[in-house]
């Protein structure tokens, strides 16, 4: 099916939708009001999103289905710019400053109507801390940001577009020598240009997008990006590549392990269970199957050929108004896969000495079964890049090259 | 004084200070364990940063001196690598996970020993809550922050020399038609080039620095980056550009406000004035003075003058692993000035049809008085940037082809 991208910011009705579905989980907990402090949930709600400060934002949604917006007068404007609907704003003013203009008056005074209070698991203690009534932790939002309406899914669909020919022009860049800073400089600029180009009214502040790229000798320790000056593609691989982010408000999220020229003879079994465990992955993502089995049985799965000791992270999560966010396909975590969901598949294999093995697609839960909304092509022969000589570059002479035509920008070595 | 920036990661000695200064703090409260989850307050002790996701990371401070760091095991060797000292690292499965493998379980089992137990105000309710022993919240460790050593010195010293070219470059750059777009690429792209030279060994983690501006039809409004499409630089001003953020792991800011070609009359008076108000403002931050006078006479002086209705600011913040936090120059906040602290000096101006009217330096509070490390010209003279005709550039066009270039990214109108 083809879901069509949307570009437009959400209406006043979406909006009052996704309201909606929190006022009939308030009303079956018997909360009389909700007390939002996470930016996502914010943005999710108001399509406002922070410039992040210390200065406290508090959303409350009352049960009357009234939302009431504290923010520091500072963000007046922007607040009443960006957000959509009939949202009251109620400014304190400035934090910190003196007690009878702060904002624990201003939030304590809204609060007082209120007996049955939610409140995010993650807000800070020092706002939970701040409600006299009886309140009670909540995860309500992220429950209901679960299923997606067909406008998030417009918008995820674009995100989603985006990442896919962002991942296709970084495999066709991809040769020996080239560096991460100069994929992730490239083709961040690229995203960022698309970005603007489509939505000249795009939010910033809701928009973090990146490509990096992990070479053979890094790729078994996913979240290794701390030798950045030392990260260039070579002959062989594995190599991962990963767009993620979130594009304009909404996420989406595309991964690649590929090769230069040729392909380790260690490399030939992980890459091929790998594919076996993500192929069993998407075979399980369909409405009703237990998050916590995906995972399990992938586990199982990798054990069974001998990865037991090579898994580092569970198979996938969710994407929304972020690229990272639950619900989650991961053991221990019970909840029913449903029509409309997002998630990310992405098991991993990682060996030291040899490297890592994980795609990632984000995947749209359909009625009937599942569809990936980042159409990469994934096989082994597809993701070895042939070497052509001639593309060949030294990095350490253009990363010097490049460097001292920068280092002229201060003129001195500080 | 002349100060030499540092570029080296912190010694182990370094660290040891600062747990020092907590472990002490920690004696006079009765507290037998800290417990630390800001993310900046972990790098603070132990070098390490994180790439911010949902999953749980907890440092844990024993009265005894020893660091416990519970993390999720896909970070321990990004976490080892990183770290700096003797820090017993403690990691659970995955987020979410089984029950017995979990963060939680991990987290208890080392909180057994404690008793009375202190928690940061901002920590997330979930941890919070988690905790059994008796638990007291704790600003410790943002105190602990307020006075810089030599070697945090030396760290934002050398932040503070890149923002500083960058703020004059930008100025350089300046003229009627050049877009925000434009100016963000190419400032924040040199300033990461220089980071990159002068830190092979950087922390892209602890990295994030931006350049902006804000032309006189959004100046006005100091947070408002909402139409960044349409901010492109006119003849006139008041433009107010800002450089600001943490460079491999420690802040600096500086902003200035200036005006192309010419100087609207409505603008002589509120330039004046903020210069007035700043002078007063660097007067005021000595050893000895209340954070609370300071604030509390600059907004007298301004209203004294006619723009008590045109303040929407405290008049500083400080600097430290961040470009933005605690001690506050504001009404209210009652703590004493002293040596080895950093501020911002901002008071600002904001008149709707006229604009903005803000300089910032960051200042370093010395025994005697103070030091600008932030020295860039200031005057109305100096702010207001001859224009050339040749130098004009019709913005329209260029961002059109700039545009048209990228569209050819995607090959296709999404």
């Amino acid at each position: 099916m083809i879901h069509l991208p949307i570009f437009t910011d959400p209406s006043e009705s979406e909006l009052n939708s996704r309201k909606s579905k929190l006022l009939i989980s308030m009303d079956e907990r018997g909360l009389d009001c909700l007390v939002i402090t996470d930016p996502d949930n914010v943005y999710w709600l108001t399509n406002f999103a922070n410039y992040i400060h210390e200065r406290p934002f508090i959303l409350l949604l009352s049960i009357s289905g009234q939302l009431t917006f504290i923010i520091p007068e500072l963000e007046r404007q922007h607040a009443k710019t960006r957000s959509i609907g009939n949202i009251e704003l109620a400014s304190y003013y400035e934090f910190p400053c003196e007690k009878e203009q702060a904002w624990l008056g201003v939030f304590q005074k809204r609060m007082s109507p209120y007996k049955n209070v939610g409140i995010e698991l993650n807000a800070p203690q020092f706002i939970s801390k701040a409600i006299q009534a009886t309140s009670e932790a909540s995860e309500l939002i992220e429950v209901a940001r679960y299923v997606k309406s067909d406008y998030e899914l417009g918008r995820i669909v674009y995100s989603c577009n985006v990442a896919t020919k962002a991942l296709e022009r970084l495999l066709k860049m991809a040769k020996p020598g080239l560096s991460l800073l100069e994929v992730h400089s490239k083709i961040t600029k690229l995203m960022q240009m698309q970005l603007l180009s489509d939505n000249p009214q795009i939010n910033p502040l809701a928009t973090d997008v990146a490509a990096v790229v992990q070479p053979p000798n890094v790729s078994h320790d996913p979240h290794n990006f701390t030798n950045v000056m030392d990260m260039d593609m070579c002959l062989g691989g594995p190599h991962v590549s990963i767009i993620n982010g979130k594009m304009n408000g909404y996420g989406s999220e595309v991964e690649r392990t590929f090769f230069l020229g040729k392909v380790p003879s260690k490399a030939d079994k992980p890459y091929k269970v790998m594919m076996d465990a993500r192929a069993l992955c998407m075979e399980l993502c369909v409405p009703g199957t237990d998050m916590h089995d995906v995972d399990s049985r992938v586990v199982n799965f990798l054990t069974k050929h001998g990865y037991g000791d090579n898994i580092l992270h569970r198979v996938g999560h969710s994407i929304g108004v972020t690229g990272h966010e639950g619900p989650f396909l991961a053991k221990g975590f019970h909840h029913q896969i449903q029509a409309g969901m997002l998630f990310t598949i992405e098991p991993g294999i990682y060996i030291k000495g040899v490297g890592g093995f994980r795609h990632s697609d984000t995947l749209l839960i359909t009625e009937n079964g599942n569809e990936i909304l980042t159409p990469i092509k994934d096989s082994l022969q597809d993701m070895t890049i042939p070497v052509n000589a001639f593309k060949f570059k030294t990095s350490p002479a253009f990363k010097k090259k490049m460097l001292q035509t920068y280092n002229r920008f201060l003129g001195l070595n500080l």
